[in-house]
């Protein structure tokens, strides 16, 4: 049966990455290797937009995460984190694991942050030294308003905000310098269709005048060792060569391709597929504020979205991912990023009619796909 | 040109692997990839040799090292570390990194640890919580006394022995269990034969009891949720699922194989290597105790090995490694894990011989090459 990968990451690797990261392995302490850093750090300094260092770290998105913390806080600091889903939830596990306060900001699964909400917190409570805060929320599929939120944190030397851009960067627009975001994580699975097994940061130069006092314990994700080390187009250990060498192939297509059609790919794909549900009656999770990377949609009612996502899997080879903890059962997501085009979205749309239609679900047959196909366009 | 990878890690990665690697990507969350992921721990606890859980965790070995004493130990705790290379110091730098305090015995480089000398301070000591070794010294070549240290850790409930096998596991016998090691850390690109980007660690009781009462900060490396997880064959972030399904071809080569045959191998491959070395008058880096893994031979006075590496990569696109830190200019290192076989070794001493008599070096040509060939034998 062909196969369709439509999870919020992995999400599909080109073949010819694919077959680039098959050719004989090289040793990272030769001038080859370098080269190919040297581009990889070019790359992901275009696609994050900034003039600083982007680290690459060889651990999942998660590991950027604690390096974010573990790099820029000190034990016993306080940090706001916005916890609006899975990965809000996870900013805070990893500040407790580290002996950093939190002040939690709960934003009920499905909305957005109000900006304004972070204002006052920080008005009130002077203590706060950083906001953690997730640009792309992967479990609810809605966005964060991460620029108004660095419009507060810039006015603050004694805050930084921190931004899980895993579902982000390379999706939609996250200016990094211009913005004024201090920390910012991206993942190899997400937009940047390559397998899971890398992460990027970014730190301002306020982030490293916070790395001057953090006294976390770090010594795997010590930023300061990666700076140091990448000026000479290597890294402080053993890197993962062989996703590096698809990473700078990635980034060559990035180029080609431009940021701003990047962005204009992922916000048609995702209209397109946020309109194609609507248009059979289907709700979204997101509430205001849905994330160009992917859309979560509720299961009509009466029908589990596990029922759903077996059926796409098993009559159509189409892998869907489903809710997560509170939202399990009840919603499906489907991802726009990276390497699905307009004939995956159209496909996927098309054949969540068919398993509604046998579910037993009552609506117009065809009408998402139409819908879908009028917002994509022609080209 | 035909190119040729001899560096102690990465090893040259078999063609099929690359292309099981290469094969569209899954899901992580899937049935079809569980199954991949209970084959891979199944086949890891069979070359660890032990009825513990063996982590897969998405980093370099360095983070299955740093997650081996932030898994075990407490800040201020004292641990005895044998630091006879590169990886000895590095064990030092992620204690003191941690809040760990170091009692380092230093080895001369090229030098065994006399395990006497441990039990000494051990028992002079009674502070000391931990025992920090490498089982194989990839800087030097040099394999330190594991099995002795064990008979001496073992008879202390207090004293945990924590192993870097990252250049040991799957080459020489190391078997968890009987020896009694209580942390192992493995890594992807040596004898698995993979690109870099995981590390293998395995936990004993005493270690999990040592994780009871651990204080240090830990999350992406920490152990308990990757126990937890793994009975459930998936892992608490997301995997590197296409290092995974590699490992899990390799580990079917393993069991192919038999661990028997794999050990003679490496045994052999690495005494032909040293017989014909040692046939054109080069001097072994390793005073005694020269590891399986690799090969680190002094280059002949008044020649740099690093004249000699660069000659062997341009004239016969063979990639060895140089020395490092105090070493460096002085020694090159040839592995023999993985996926090198008895062509590779007699390759790359012909190829050692043609680049010495270039470089003015008085010995008889072809004596190394033949005396190796007479080392390993027409199996």
């Amino acid at each position: 049966m062909k196969r369709y990968l439509f999870t919020p990451g992995p999400v599909p690797v080109p073949e010819e990455i694919l077959l680039e990261m098959a050719k004989p392995i090289i040793h990272h302490r030769t001038a080859e290797f370098e080269n190919i850093f040297a581009e990889a750090r070019e790359g992901l300094k275009y696609v994050f937009q900034t003039r600083e260092e982007v680290f690459i770290l060889a651990s999942s998105g998660t590991g950027g995460m604690e390096g974010a913390v573990a790099n820029t806080l000190s034990s016993g600091d306080k940090a706001l984190v916005v916890n609006g889903g899975k990965f809000g939830e996870r900013w805070m596990k990893i500040c407790q694991a580290f002996g950093v306060e939190v002040h939690e900001i709960k934003v009920e699964w499905g909305n957005a942050v109000d900006p304004q909400q972070i204002e006052e917190v920080l008005k009130k409570d002077s203590s706060i030294r950083a906001v953690l805060v997730q640009a792309s929320e992967t479990s609810t599929g809605v966005m964060h308003p991460v620029k108004d939120i660095a419009e507060i944190t810039r006015q603050r030397d004694d805050v930084l905000l921190i931004v899980d851009g895993i579902t982000a960067v390379g999706v939609f627009p996250i200016p990094f310098d211009e913005w004024g975001i201090d920390v910012l994580v991206g993942g190899s699975q997400k937009a940047f269709m390559l397998p899971p097994g890398l992460a990027f940061v970014a730190m301002s130069q306020k982030a490293w005048k916070f790395n001057e006092k953090s006294n976390l314990p770090k010594f795997y994700f010590d930023f300061k060792r990666y700076l140091k080390d990448a000026k000479n187009n290597t890294t402080p250990w053993t890197p993962a060569v062989t996703l590096i060498i698809g990473l700078a192939a990635v980034l060559r297509r990035f180029k080609e391709e431009g940021l701003e059609k990047i962005y204009t790919r992922h916000a048609r794909l995702a209209h397109g597929t946020r309109e194609g549900l609507k248009a059979i009656g289907l709700e979204l999770f997101a509430k205001n504020s849905p994330s160009p990377a992917l859309t979560a949609a509720f299961a009509p009612s009466g029908i589990n979205a596990g029922a759903i996502i077996s059926r796409l899997r098993e009559r159509f080879g189409m892998t869907l991912a489903g809710g997560q903890d509170q939202a399990k059962g009840k919603i499906f997501r489907i991802s726009h990023m990276g390497f699905i085009d307009r004939a995956d979205i159209i496909a996927v749309i098309s054949a969540i009619e068919c398993v509604l239609k046998d579910l037993g679900y009552d609506f117009e047959f065809g009408a998402g796909t139409k819908r879908a196909s009028e917002i994509l366009g022609t080209e």
